[in-house]
Formats: structure tokens, C-alpha cells, sequence
């Protein structure tokens, strides 16, 4: 069915037509991603390690690499019928301001009030949470978009959300913020003196604005030291692509209900999340020789773990108070420039996504961000949807595509995932619309630095 | 079809199932509502004098009180696919939280970039401007909703957009402001040094942070001294309601679909665009003997102009620069307390409303504030999405009849209008979840000072 007036703007499934199970790319590798290990002991952490921090259910998703459908439980299911399924768009208008002869879609994931995917995973965990029994969660955030998306998860389930804010972000971003507060959770601006580790992160740098490494480290104490309470985390985790394959899934119906089929399948990348979830049932069908697709992970030149880092057991959070995980990594004392307004700013990367492309089912590049805003406003003046930065990463790079279609007269269809909105985003679209708005790449000498600063963990993975 | 697990959480409708025509609820009425008049010569104005401030089409649209049918050109109704149709959403979560027998939907209108219905007219206002062959538009914008979508239906069609925006929003709401600049319009803080009204204001009363009427006036000069230019308005004006009743026909065919027959209809009324699209084609059936609604406007208690104000013709805006029109109205003098934060801050209402309201066709119903957020509060965490205070006041009144049918055993249909998403409205959530929101009821001196302040104009309508 590939006549162009048959294909609607926007794809919806129905209800019925919304996956039952999650997807677990991992069951289908044959090479897994390398587990988790303690770092004191350097061996893969149990369930009952892990279990101290997070909830029982989620830690059996974390370690699952076996089963690769898992059901979606009721609750939840009827959860994402408030807000899924999302659409999947034909990009006609910008297909024509591009005179491309390739065809364009989006998977539109900014149609909830988190104004993201996050709330994919958020909604997951608190469940399991509630399921446990738990009185509530913690978590920290840095713009807030996750905060957002767990706030509203645990409003809905009844649970206490502890929201560990990086200050900076606390008192200069007070709208995600108020939408934490609205949702009922407590936003602490991080670091604090709730927590010991903010308590010496206060007495040894007055007037610090925070770290999302602090804010990680404060997240975990508090849930660590009090009763009924455990952590959550937005991204990375292998739990966190599990729930996210929702995305996936819902592209890989809405794609069979027309006929179509992807020829490129491109996602943004910080921690993986939503280029994991994106990309995942689509692997899979790699993975098991039923299709082929070229996969583009787009990052951030100014933060390129996959284009740059090195591939190794690494520290998840500067704090180093989690497990270590074998990724593509800049070292956990990387940051990337202040001038940095794109996100995607995390120092490594999802195993998963890692693994995929270590064994090259996956490609990856780097765009700077003035190129990334232009592309963000072109879209949005043709399309309407003011995209988040992070999600114009994607734009940018499924627009050069389109191009080089042109080019070479090939009707492509490219599919990427728009992962929300960037109304909260307001203070970079300003500095791009004033021209103040500058790229940094960091240097060979900058990313060695930090990737030599990663211990030499004596592990045989 | 009444049993409730047939019917989706969200109802869509395919893209065929969207209106072809724009419902012109007018044609329909038995006693119409007034014409506007010049003020200088109480005469009915005519297309000529109207056609140098408004595009020569919407002039057309804004005098037929004839046709009950007006064609959407096809451009118009390529761009509604991009965002329409919205859902209908059936209120399942809510419904269960307020155990009533009641079943709750409301038709979502904050899925688009503006945030709100206001995007249903721009494009079409942006269009037969266009289709004129002009250079560009003008508008002012207060809080920048309708600023924003207009900006948005500019850049799509390649048009100049001016926004004289209020200059206390100008600069306390940068984001809004933001999402115009990225949208390619210029926002100009208004009262700017621009136009001559502007100018005089400036040295009149420097420092001034400027007012809506201002700002109208200053859209309105510039569009009549600039060669190419016409102005634009978001709400109040009959094309307006033409345009919005897009909002209404939805409805009616996703009710249709599912057989389910609305015994209430709920809409927040400000000017009265989004409250006459949503009723307009309910109405033409009441007006047809065809069905009967229980209809409810529910509007600030305030800025109370139907359930306080005078009918009767006053200057649609505070500079006295428009036509005046027949309607209820607080006076064109009225200000709302500062401590409002709700919106709906209009001191007359739509001529249509208005008329529809003299007729005993509709009621209205005001509301507190601190009421309003506290329905919003409840809403957002458990249906998912953060409302528009605006269209909490729709909210508001929907769960107090819910509440009713609790009591009653009543198993009422309760559609309301849910126009728009509150991202933009933050600073008014933290006023309420800081408890620093208080409420303000106009005295009967307040009204009867502005009400009497009205011209005694000598027209025979």
C-alpha cells in the first residue's frame, strides 16, 4: 500500500491494537550485554543486592535476558489508554518543503503532560512499586522531565514521590517544578541537607548549584534510609528500554497496518531510553533474520559517548554509589560545555544500546546543536510541534537523509522518534532565536582525560 | 451502545470523519444576533468599512448569518490533519475517583503546539489572508495563546506576523514569547514606539506594562497604515465561533459513533470562542427541534459578564477603535481583580453567546478561582493532563455535576470542553500550591460603576 493519499497524516492504533507485552531485545541476542557488577566485589550483582535499592519485580526485569515478551499488567495497560497510543505522523509538509521523494514518519511521544516518553517507564515503576507494597519512591532529576513523568505516575497510584532536583535547575527552571508540585511530590532542591552526602556537599562547597551526580547520590541514600522506599531511575537501566519498547512496538504495528516498511529507523540518544525502546522490536526482527534496517543513534558533539567514548565497565553516576556497567563511556567525570542547551548530556550509555553497537546492528553520529535548533525550527514551522531539543537531534539528521534522497532519487522511508515537546525548553530556543547560541566540540585531549580517568576494573567481561 | 467497556478511552475519528464545513449556528437561529455597528454612525457596518481592518473573506464569513454550512478549503482542512481531529476522552479515572454514576468525557483541544483551540481559527484567518494576496497580520496577545497560534498559521503559509503583546507578559512571560519568535513573528511589546497610540501612551503614562485595549489598538493602527496588512482576532468575532465549531462537529460524530447521547455540554466562556464552537452544532439541533441539551457557560465569578453583566452595545475593546456590538458586557472599563489568575479575563462576551444566552438557550454559571485550580489539581493527577485554568472552569462545574448525579443515582452524559493544557500557566500554579491564591467578587458597586459607564448608544436592535 504504498500510494501516498491512502496514508493518513497521523497513524493511530486502536486500543485493542496496543501491545499486551513489552519486548526484551536481550532474550533475542546471542551475545548479551554484560551484566551489572558490584564494584566493591567486581562480580555481577544478585537480585538481592540490587534489591536493596530497587523494586523486587524491577530487578527481575533488569536481570531478565532470557523471556523476550513480558506481560504489561492491567494497571498499567489501562494507564497508557489515557495517553497512548501515540500517533505515528507522516511528515508530509516537511517531505514537501524538501522536495524529497523519501517519505517521512515520526513516532509522536510528546502528547502527555511530562511532554515525553519518560512517563513510558515512569507509570511501570511506580506500579511495581505500588504492587510491593512500598510507601514511595525517590528519584532525582535534572531539567525535570523525568521528575514530571514519576510525579504524575505516582499521583495516579497514590505514592509518596521524592523528587531530588539539581539546585541550579530547582530555582532557574521553576515551571517543571510547579508540574512536580501540582502532581503532589516533593521536589528537594539537591543538593540538601536532607541526606548526608548533600549535607557534606553543602558544608564543603557553599553555594554549590548541584550535580545530577549529587542529586543521584541523594536519591539513593534517602531511599536506602527510610522504610519503604527504593529508587527509580529514568533511563539506562535495562527495566527502563524494557517499558520503553511500547514505542517500538506501536511503530512496528502502525508501519504493518499500512504496508509500510522502514528502510531507516533513527533515534536520539543520551541514556538510551528512547532510542532503545525505539529501535528494539526492530532489532529483533534483525536479530532473527526476518528484516534489515539501517539504525541511527544520534547524539550531541558536545557529549558523544557512542562516536567517541570507549567501550568498558564505567561508574553510572559520577556519585559512584550504583552498580558498574559495561558501556560506551566518556568517563564519569566528563561533562559536557556549560554552553551546552541540547540535553543527551549523560556521560555514558544504556548496555543494551552499547552491546547493539559494539556488534554493529546499530550506527551512531554526532550533531552539533546550532545545527540541531535549526533543524528543530524548520520543523516546527512546517509541522507545527515544537520539538524538545533532545528530539531534534533525530529531526536533524532525518532531514539530511531526506536530502540525500534527493540526491540519489531513492523514496526511503525514514522513521525517527520525535520524544517530545520543548515547551519547558523555552531559555534555549531564546539564546538560538538571539544568535547567542554557540557549538563545542571537546578535544582528543578533553575525552582522554576523562576516559583515562576510568579505573582499570580487573573484570573478564 | 452503553456499555461502558465498548467505549475507548480515547474516541478518534478517522480523517474522513472530520468536517468538510465549518457549522454556521447563525443560519439556524429564529432571531439573530445583533449586527456590529459603527460607532460613529450606529449603522450596521458594512463589508466596505469592515474590509479595511479584516480580510475581505472573513468579512464575508463575519456578515453571513444565511448559510448553515460554510466549505473548509482544503489547504485549511490539510493543516487541521496535522493536529486534528482531537480525542474525545472518556473521563474513566475521574469517574471512578468521584464514584458517580455519571459518565464524564471532554473533547481535548491542547494537543498542538499554541496549547488550545486558538489554532483552529488562526489557520483560517492566516489563510484568507494569504488567499488575498497579503503581506502579513496583526494581532495583540495578552498572556500569548492566541499570539502563538497565530504565529504558528503565519509561518505555515509564508505570512508576516506582528503580535503587539501586552509588555508586562512581554517580559514576564518569556516563554510564550519565545515560541512566537521561533515561529518567525515579531512580538513587539506593546504599548511600543510603533504607532502613534502607542507613542502617546508611552509619554502619557511612562513605565506603563500596558493593557490589552493598548495593545488592540496598536494592532489595529498598524495593520490600517501598512500597505498589505489586515488584523486579526482570536475570539468574540462570528468567523471566530464559525471556525471553532470544527470543535463541535467532532463531537457530534464521536458521540454519534459510540451512541451516546450528551445530556449536558459544559464549556468555559471568556470572549466565547471555544464555548460556541463546542455548542454551536448542539445547539442547531435544539434550534431545529431535534434534540434538547442542558447547556452550561461557566466563566469567572470575577469577571462575571453573563451572569452579572448588561445586554446591551458596548465597545468590544477598551481603546474604542472597533465596531460595537450587542452583547452581555461588565462595560469596556472593567478590570478584573490583579489577583486573578485564571484567564477569561474579557469584559463582554461573543454576540452570538450572547443572544444565545438572551434566548434562554444556554445558561451560565460563575466560579471561584481557588475552586477552578482545586478541580484542575484533581484533573491533572488523575487524568494525566495539566489544564489550561481556563479550561478548568469547565472542569470545575463538570465534576460538580458528576458530584450531583452521585447523589441523584442519575447515570448523566457530561461532555465538556477541555480547550487547552496549563504548561504556560505555571507562575498561577505556584500562586496555588504556595496556598497564596485568593479569590475576588466584583461588589454590585464595582459592576453597576463600569456597567453604567457604557454609552447610551441610540440603536434600535
Amino acid at each position: 500500500m504504498s500510494d501516498k493519499t491512502q496514508i493518513p497524516y497521523k497513524i493511530y492504533l486502536a486500543e485493542e491494537e496496543m501491545p499486551a507485552a513489552w519486548y526484551n531485545v536481550r532474550a533475542d541476542m546471542k551475545k548479551k550485554p554484560a551484566p551489572l557488577l558490584n564494584p566493591g566485589t567486581l562480580k555481577p550483582c544478585t537480585a538481592e543486592e540490587l534489591e536493596h535499592v530497587f523494586c523486587k519485580e524491577l530487578v527481575a526485569q533488569e536481570l531478565n535476558d532470557k523471556d523476550p515478551y513480558i506481560e504489561i499488567p492491567e494497571e498499567i495497560r489501562n494507564f497508557y489508554k489515557m495517553y497512548r497510543p501515540s500517533p505515528l505522523v507522516r511528515a508530509y509538509c516537511l517531505e514537501k518543503q524538501l522536495d524529497t521523494p523519501a517519505h517521512i514518519y515520526y513516532k509522536f511521544e510528546g502528547n502527555n503532560t511530562s511532554g515525553s516518553h519518560k512517563l513510558n517507564s515512569a507509570i511501570a515503576q511506580a506500579y511495581y512499586a505500588k504492587k510491593q507494597g512500598l510507601k514511595g519512591i525517590t528519584t532525582e532529576t535534572g531539567a525535570g522531565q523525568w521528575g514530571t513523568a514519576l510525579s504524575m505516575a505516582c499521583s495516579y497510584f497514590g505514592l509518596d514521590c521524592i523528587v531530588y532536583m539539581v539546585k541550579c535547575s530547582y530555582e532557574q527552571k521553576p515551571f517543571r517544578r510547579e508540574v512536580i508540585r501540582t502532581y503532589g511530590a516533593k521536589a528537594i532542591p539537591s543538593p540538601s541537607m536532607e541526606t548526608n552526602i548533600g549535607r557534606k556537599m553543602n558544608e564543603e562547597f557553599p553555594g554549590t548549584t548541584g550535580s545530577l551526580g549529587c542529586a543521584i547520590s541523594e536519591a539513593v541514600e534517602h531511599a536506602t534510609t527510610h522504610e519503604g522506599y527504593r529508587y527509580v531511575l529514568g533511563s539506562v537501566l535495562n527495566q527502563v528500554l524494557l517499558h520503553q519498547s511500547v514505542i517500538g512496538l506501536e511503530t512496528q504495528t502502525a508501519l504493518k497496518k499500512y504496508g509500510i516498511k522502514a528502510d531507516m529507523i533513527i533515534g536520539c540518544a543520551g541514556g538510551g531510553s528512547n532510542l532503545g525502546g525505539l529501535i528494539s522490536p526492530f532489532v529483533g526482527e534483525m536479530l532473527r533474520n526476518e528484516a534489515k534496517y539501517q539504525i541511527i543513534a544520534v547524539e550531541p558533539a558536545s557529549c558523544p559517548s557512542l562516536t567517541r567514548g570507549v567501550y568498558t565497565y564505567d561508574f553510572c553516576d559520577t556519585g559512584k554509589v550504583c552498580p558498574i556497567q559495561k558501556m560506551y563511556t566518556l568517563g564519569s567525570s566528563f561533562m559536557p560545555s556549560p554552553n551546552h542547551a541540547g540535553g543527551l548530556r549523560y556521560h555514558g550509555m544504556s548496555c543494551i544500546v552499547s552491546e547493539l553497537y559494539n556488534q554493529g546492528l546499530i550506527q551512531a553520529r554526532a550533531v552539533e546543536q546550532t545545527e540541531v535548533f535549526k533543524a528543530a525550527e524548520q520543523f516546527a514551522r512546517i509541522e507545527g510541534i515544537l520539538p524538545a531539543p533532545e528530539s531534534s537531534h533525530a529531526i536533524k539528521v532525518a532531514i539530511d537523509e531526506a536530502l540525500k534522497c534527493k540526491q540519489t532519487g531513492e523514496s526511503k522511508n525514514i522513521v525517527f522518534g520525535l520524544t517530545g515537546t520543548g515547551y519547558f525548553d523555552m531559555k534555549a530556543y531564546e539564546a538560538f532565536n538571539d544568535g547567542k547560541m554557540s557549538d563545542y566540540i571537546p578535544t582528543d585531549a578533553d575525552i582522554k582525560k576523562s576516559t583515562d580517568a576510568i579505573p582499570k576494573f580487573n573484570v573478564n567481561f
